[in-house]
């Protein structure tokens, strides 16, 4: 397992000074933090390398106390980021949700692309990239990226994933009606994906597909769901507060490239038992076949996950 | 303003190691760490000083990547902590919902305690106090008490405030049918309740009332609504996915005292304007009066305001 990298990201948004003209704590081409205050003159780089096991955040940083800022996980494969502009597309759409400074997309591009190549590995890993709101009372965003192995998903991929429905509590409409819901948005507030999970478990499940109180398959808490009814490729359309998925966009190109058709549309969650295929698209674990759904069997295209999986991991950023 | 203390807890919940046994940092009577593997016997108290202004926080903390732990945030006044046992029940009831590991409330009492001393003010504070999940991985959670001067509420207590109703997107029996939703938990995945405030400001209110997705008066997102109706003072009751008020606990006992009728109960939206006096009552800024709602006056009864935030203030732990 290579050892995970982080990144701090320095002039990170738009509008903002994080102090960095000021002469605090910046990098050198080679990475190390030099104080610009001290006669060093300012760093061509508007990021630095810092210790990724060593506190870096503050008690009173947003995210710590209010889960508010948000977050993006693209996968590393071949030393690179897959599909990355669609990452950072969708950080800034987040962004505005928010009510966030404009995520500056160049220097992160640069900065997290720094990252991945001080990785310096083959092993396939994740790129996890964050802003906060910052330390509170200072309206100064604080971000970074971080670069570490990813986890072994070839079961996942091979066998398939036992997957749960729960409830999301909201209609599908929500995030029209109630913006301020930030459905739609990849937040640090996701205590609640992550309780679902360990509902899953309960259940003897290993994922979870959100379905609205109005009874539409929505997404899943870190997933997109992509379903095959007769010889169309149907995922729920976005206009349901749900993230736009990259992976499930990088997926809809190649099918479409194979001739197949594609859609996007409402899709019920009674309609689920009847799709001929499921899968959850993910950026680390890319397609998982649903092998079981609420504890009814769901039958596994293996060929068809391998081709989809193969496309996935021949993406370039 | 007196400078902000910040104590970590070391020794925070059951059946879980953090290491101090093993000799990690840990802190003398004095409040200075020392390394216990350097000789020096185990010390009495579980928890520690560091420096708030310095990172304590890793990057990989599940409390920053996914907003995952609980919190409460308690009125300090006369160098006491206000209804410390009720905030304390409260965070183990949190912990419950969360799957946490149950934290020790008595090393929790002791460390927030000793952190409010170390404030050594006169100065009204709040002290915040935190679990988190931890690293990502250990299992092992992290917890810490901060305690800082509060904002000075005397023109909201005084003039009120102006509040505006928003759709928390949720039923009002969701706690029930969908507990994975985490609501009736004080989790750190506070992103909404930041986002409800940027909307009311907006629509040139002060504070929020959340109200169900059909139709019942709920909660602010980080106050209780306490309405009066006649002589009989009403709070939504706590099986609606809402928090068990702790400053309203206080209030409902004085209030009681006073020989005036209270009740816990549902109360519609539509019933709202109705109101005889609303109030929007927390630990910091305690008994608000609620001046406007959704651009309506509301009469503020200002003698009986004063008379609930003296009874407040008299509180003692």
């Amino acid at each position: 397992m290579t050892s995970p990298i982080l990144y701090f990201v320095d002039d990170l948004a738009e509008g903002v000074s994080t102090g960095l003209a000021e002469g605090v704590l910046a990098n050198t081409a080679e990475g190390v933090p030099v104080n610009t205050a001290e006669g060093v003159p300012a760093p061509a780089v508007p990021y630095h390398r810092v210790d990724p096991g060593a506190p870096q955040i503050t008690v009173t940083d947003l995210s710590v106390t209010r889960g508010d800022g948000i977050f993006e996980t693209a996968g590393v494969l071949h030393r690179d980021v897959q599909a990355l502009e669609a990452h950072l597309r969708r950080f800034a759409a987040s962004a505005r949700i928010l009510d966030l400074p404009a995520p500056r997309l160049e220097v992160w591009r640069e900065a997290i692309l720094a990252a991945v190549r001080a990785y310096d590995s083959d092993e396939p890993g994740y790129v996890k990239f964050i802003m906060t709101r910052g330390i509170e009372g200072t309206g100064v965003p604080v971000g970074w990226a971080y670069v570490a192995t990813a986890e072994d998903f070839s079961a996942e991929r091979g066998v398939g994933i036992r997957v749960v429905t729960l409830d999301r509590g909201y209609r599908h409409d929500v995030a029209k009606t109630s913006p301020w819901l930030l459905q739609g948005a990849k937040t640090l507030s996701y205590a609640v994906n992550k309780a679902v999970l360990r509902e899953a478990a309960r259940r003897g499940a290993d994922d979870v597909l959100f379905v609205s109180s109005d009874g539409f398959a929505l997404e899943g808490p870190t997933s997109t769901l992509l379903a095959r009814y007769g010889d169309t490729y149907a995922t729920p359309s976005t206009d349901q507060g749900i993230l736009a998925g990259t992976t499930q966009a990088s997926v809809f190109d190649w099918l479409e490239e194979q001739g197949c058709a594609t859609e996007y549309r409402q899709i019920t969650a009674a309609e689920l038992p009847r799709a001929d295929a499921l899968w959850l698209l993910s950026s680390s674990r890319l397609a998982a076949p649903v092998q079981e759904l609420d504890s009814m069997p769901v039958v596994v295209d293996t060929e068809m996950t391998a081709r989809i999986n193969a496309a996935l991991e021949a993406r370039v950023s």
